[in-house]
């Protein structure tokens, strides 16, 4: 038995993970950023396949993280969350640094980056995991904690910090109480829930195209939860 | 350059991974455990190559993770990070479930467990990061957070929750007063600060084999930071 509650247990951070040039760069929202060895120091990024970031970091052989702090703003995660850099410049009016290795770097909320060489790449199925050698680190913003995984699902939803999965319910039950025929459409892979009563649209109203804006998944791989 | 302080502003939760069977199992405390896949869930596990739990998943293929809370006291600490199954059974005295792929969780102070089968094993020089297919998870105590090793090194060394690296400067400000003799030791891999002012022996003091009660990394890898 599997009981996916389970798995929110497990702690994260929130991360930009960027790659590319000058010339052209991209990066996404990931969570799942490690440190895997000290010696060398190497960090683990696992990157889905049809990430757009994910062919920029095979190109090259590079990637950068940047730290999220726990202050930043929802225009971030829309950004480098919700769209895609096949359509749109990602980094276009934001606060990029060109690291010694040439790699773009996103300052914007962030306190803490990370520069890395791809020494392996490992199939996962539908994702990749990059085996990093760490190149440079250095802290921006010294006065902030980073985001948590935890803290983002919660503030997003406006949740209590403790508890969660309780939590959830007294949220479904209030909802009830508002509009019983509002409804809540769960993302398998991060967890992240579509609240129809704090948006202004019906789930079902939403493009076949739109994507989970924590993790990228499709529309239509969410499952109705209330 | 890189800045070590940089490298603690990746988020991790703690857990005891273990593995073995009833007639005899061994965990250690692991920082680096996280979701690689949703399809089918999978997780990774970073394991040193020297620890004893290394050998029991090796010839089992499959191990289990319990999410530590955030009041687990300093004895599971003691039991699962300071000590080496080779010279104990750690198991022994714990709460211990028998899961049902026949895998033991450790209970104590755990709010969540998962068991995994091994599907890939990839070396990474000093340590072997295994992707375990998922096979059953649930929660055990859904009032209690996960424990982040942020607040867990905070915690232990009674930091401040904000802005560590500075804090860490303050502490050694109030040191120098107390007692300039004092010396702090980190350890490279963790992070971990052996700080005299806070125990009852000096660091050279220490036995040749004590390791780093966190990450079990020798005596001798530890450097002077004051």
């Amino acid at each position: 038995m599997i009981n996916f509650e389970a798995l929110f247990k497990v702690t994260y951070g929130l991360y930009i993970v960027s790659s590319g040039d000058k010339t052209r760069a991209n990066g996404f929202i990931s969570n799942t950023v490690f440190q895997v060895t000290s010696e060398p120091p190497a960090f683990a990024a696992c990157c889905n396949k049809l990430n757009f970031t994910t062919e920029f970091i095979q190109k090259q052989g590079l990637f950068s993280i940047s730290v999220l702090g726990k202050d930043t703003p929802t225009e971030i995660f829309t950004n480098f969350g919700y769209k895609s850099g096949r359509e749109i410049d990602k980094m276009a009016g934001m606060d990029i640094r060109y690291g010694e290795s040439g790699l773009p770097i996103v300052l914007n909320s962030s306190i803490a980056f990370l520069e890395c060489k791809v020494m392996q790449t490992i199939d996962l199925g539908t994702h990749l995991l990059f085996i990093g050698m760490l190149l440079h680190a250095d802290l921006l913003d010294v006065t902030k904690d980073p985001m948590t995984y935890q803290y983002y699902r919660e503030v997003k939803k406006g949740f209590s910090p403790k508890n969660a999965p309780t939590y959830i319910d007294k949220e479904k039950l209030l909802t009830n109480v508002k509009d019983a025929s509002l409804k809540q459409y769960k993302c398998p892979v991060c967890g992240y829930i579509y609240d129809e009563a704090d948006e202004t649209k019906r789930f079902k109203d939403l493009a076949d195209d739109w994507l989970c804006p924590l993790c990228g998944c499709e529309k239509e791989e969410f499952f109705e939860i209330k």
